[in-house]
């Protein structure tokens, strides 16, 4: 594919204006062709009039035709795989094994959506039948589901080029629910972007869906991001990144004469407890698995586990484990020289904090994008006593933080901000002198996890990837499996309304053969 | 009972410090005793305290058990029913029978949550088992449902001194999800609230609650409002009132370093479109029911309608008959001396708006607490160039505006801002000619009505009390019937816990019989 470095206004392309930008190859530092133009003020305009003009369509559209779109979306996505991989290898530095994965699994998401239009039971339809002859006054017949709700602007994520970006899970749920998606392109892999966006655009015309259903925008989060939010047009927004960007959107947002909600996923230190019979019986295996899970993706994952809690017997060996392992793993190339600089930066300030030692560092080419391990140590009441050391270091290091007893495993639990996982390594002795930490971490956690790992996020029905805050933005809703839907819907009830004005899911004789809840039966 | 004038801290009572005030009988003006004691800073910091505790065991409860409790406060409600009617009647100038009326409803309320706790499917349960051979990475098992978010604060409405104040909609809901809940008093009717606290302190301890469920303080929303917005512990706010009032509450919420949900019902002009053919079949009835709704309660409902729009022939004669009415409804007073003042503020500002006519005025005496019946008229042109006349005047005032063909009623349509309901008055044959308004209404509004009136909200599992910004802080839920209770939960999943650490909603074994979705599947 040619890529000609410019954005989708509809149908159209962009013509720029606002500056332009290359993406960088981070394992080669080379800049890599064609220069994207950013887009101004004018074109935010003309996008959200776009997505407005195609809500009118779209809000209508049955579950059938949105899903043989998200399944178009897939299959040109699918069409574009060698592509899509060819430049996001070279973009992100990630290899071509996790390029293929995230594909498949962004495709999975998408057709995962599609199944659930298909099915339709997700609008959770609710009909309660008149009663004219009730007293003191007649009852009437009230009949509710989830509508979309306007258009989604969707910010694309830098750790999750295709997962989290412009087909990703907010652009799939958005655009299941009946809602218009407008993209915000990441600067780091504009390329893998444009193919992708390429993709949707084809899946838009072979539908016959509006040109508004979808546009993306390259330029500045912090110029036409911010306008984007703002725009009277917008109804919600789709973020993951850092805590101060999804904070200035959200900030933006609540400012608004109309607020509108923001499903922003910012950062997480996702602490792994290990409990001193867990350490005992099978130390050694769940340090493996530890830095493992550490490693993964160079420590690139909202779910990294950048805090590990143990007490009792035998810990002295089991950091010494993880220290050894963390230190043989080879550095590699992050995402993005910024996201590597951001990283040096975050060691530097907390190995230098009072009470934290250096277990192991894996040493890195200064200047380079590289990220290496680091296991840093502490002890419970220095962690408790200096907030910062629970801040995230966005890469592969984690804080080791020893708590001898259950009080001070408590005081640990409980002293930590919201999270996306909590997870715990016990055995059924541990639990009954620990009984408390599992109910002081669901209190924290969005997924709580036993005797495993938070890498690895499963899209399935019951997987709930969210977090009270600072971990995203609103921890009510998962941004993964078909929960996440719900966040770009609203409630409507239509009162004493002939069958033939209601939508399918409503009319009596349930032309969809969904499950509904009837005079609050569910059928 | 004899009156104390003192806030509820968990089971003790409040001893003042911040000034004093007393109710006042709207009808006779006199003050009434006792003098009610506002608490400060102090007794904020005591109740959010009581209240983070007493979460600790209440999120634990069973459903049977926190449904004994809702029984427990309807009956304890119901047995003070002749002390309530009595105090309220006097404080509120609102009628025996709709006091005893909104009782009803309150304890209606608690019952309808208590049988969802009882049935116990509310929590979206959902199971994805476990796959240990799926290649290439095992599948986890993942289970998850609504767990409640923690303590909620409830501000009282001035206009639903029962259903939407101390145990009424919010505060049902909220401890239906297992949140404890601080109710901040509405300075209007403090001694119905203390005769409802008094029930339902004395449903906390005979069901053995933790005293710290359920507090309520006496005091100024600007201050120790504001502070329980802002306090770390509370996790959602319930609010009912001004659009002001409403929206300083959001922004406190939203700048808290943790951003917390506001569900602020706040305003709305509740629409009413009559179309050509419903107007010449029965004009006379549409009118006749159109005055009923628009004066019931002194039009002290958020759902009152405040706009009429009408088109074609016969618009003059129903205009007549509409004014004609409304000027021969009696003037009542209204529920407290400011909201009297404000509906007259209200009045006088639209009255002099240039386009603006007035139809029939119900006089009122001076200086009173009395609001009488206003019908004004404009024309679409008129209203379209003024946003300014869609601004509700809180009693029983309506703007008629005329508009005499599809496109002049979308423009009106098209113009307004979020609101609790949009009506509509139409023949088949007007749907023909006016198709394009429902769906442009669907987005304007959370509840449709078609051939009917707005006021009377039936509390039902169909039913959506609230709407887009403004209508509401946050268009996505309901305030009424079951589906409110999902606005103080939260989304929580576990992966791979054995069954005995699992809440018994995601047992294995589905002990409480709920439908779940097991494997994407409802069963």
């Amino acid at each position: 594919m040619d890529l000609q470095g410019t954005s989708f206004i509809g149908a159209g392309r962009g013509s720029g204006g606002a500056g332009e930008s290359r993406a960088v190859n981070p394992v080669s530092g080379e800049e890599m062709e064609p220069a994207y133009l950013a887009e101004g003020e004018e074109s935010v305009e003309a996008v959200c009039s776009l997505a407005a003009a195609a809500f009118v369509d779209f809000r209508e559209r049955s579950g059938v035709d949105k899903a043989g779109f998200l399944r178009a979306i897939a299959d040109e996505v699918d069409a574009l795989e060698e592509e899509i991989v060819s430049r996001m290898t070279r973009e992100t530095g990630l290899p071509e094994g996790r390029c293929r994965m995230e594909k498949g699994r962004t495709c999975g998401q998408l057709r995962l959506f599609a199944s659930l239009l298909e099915e339709g039971s997700w609008v959770d339809a609710r009909i309660d039948h008149a009663d004219p002859d009730r007293a003191p006054v007649a009852k009437p017949d009230c009949r509710s589901m989830w509508r979309p709700m306007g258009p989604v602007v969707v910010f694309c994520a830098s750790n999750f080029p295709l997962a989290y970006s412009v087909a990703g899970g907010d652009t799939a749920s958005a655009l299941a629910s009946g809602c218009p998606v407008i993209v915000k392109a990441h600067g780091s892999h504009p390329g893998t972007a444009e193919i992708v966006a390429t993709a949707v655009r084809i899946a838009v015309e072979k539908c016959g869906m509006h040109e508004g259903v979808f546009s993306m925008l390259y330029g500045s989060g912090r110029t036409i991001g911010q306008s984007l939010v703002r725009h009277s047009v917008v109804r919600a927004v789709g973020f993951t990144g850092s805590r101060n960007g999804g904070r200035a959107l959200m900030d933006a947002a609540a400012a608004r004469p109309e607020p509108i909600p923001v499903w922003a996923e910012m950062s997480a230190i996702n602490p792994v407890f290990v409990l001193p019979g867990a350490l005992r019986e099978r130390g050694d295996a769940i340090a493996d698995g530890f830095v493992g899970s550490l490693t993964l993706g160079v420590g690139q994952f909202c779910t990294n586990p950048g805090l590990l809690i143990t007490g009792g017997e035998g810990r002295s060996q089991f950091a010494e484990r993880i220290a050894s392992l963390a230190g043989e793993a080879a550095p590699a190339a992050m995402l993005h020289k910024g996201i590597a600089e951001a990283y040096q930066d975050a060691l530097k300030a907390m190995m230098t904090k009072e009470g934290v030692e250096t277990l192991a560092q894996v040493p890195v080419e200064d200047g380079s994008s590289q990220g290496g391990a680091v296991v840093l140590g502490a002890d419970a009441a220095g962690f408790l006593s200096d907030q910062s050391m629970a801040e995230e270091m966005f890469g592969p290091a984690t804080l080791m933080v020893s708590a001898d007893d259950e009080a001070a495993m408590l005081e640990v639990a409980e002293s930590l901000e919201g999270q996306l996982t909590a997870t715990v390594h016990a055995t059924e002795e541990d639990l009954e002198m620990f009984g408390k930490l599992i109910a002081v971490l669901e209190r924290k956690a969005g997924r709580l996890v036993y005797n495993g790992f938070p890498t690895g996020v499963e899209v399935c029905h019951g997987m709930v990837h969210g977090g009270p805050s600072p971990a995203t933005s609103d921890g009510r809703s998962t941004s993964v499996g078909p929960r996440a839907i719900t966040r770009f819907t609203r409630l409507v009830c239509w009162q004493d309304f002939p069958d033939s004005l209601l939508p399918p899911e409503l009319q009596e004789d349930n032309p969809l053969k969904i499950s509904r809840i009837v005079d609050g039966k569910r059928t």
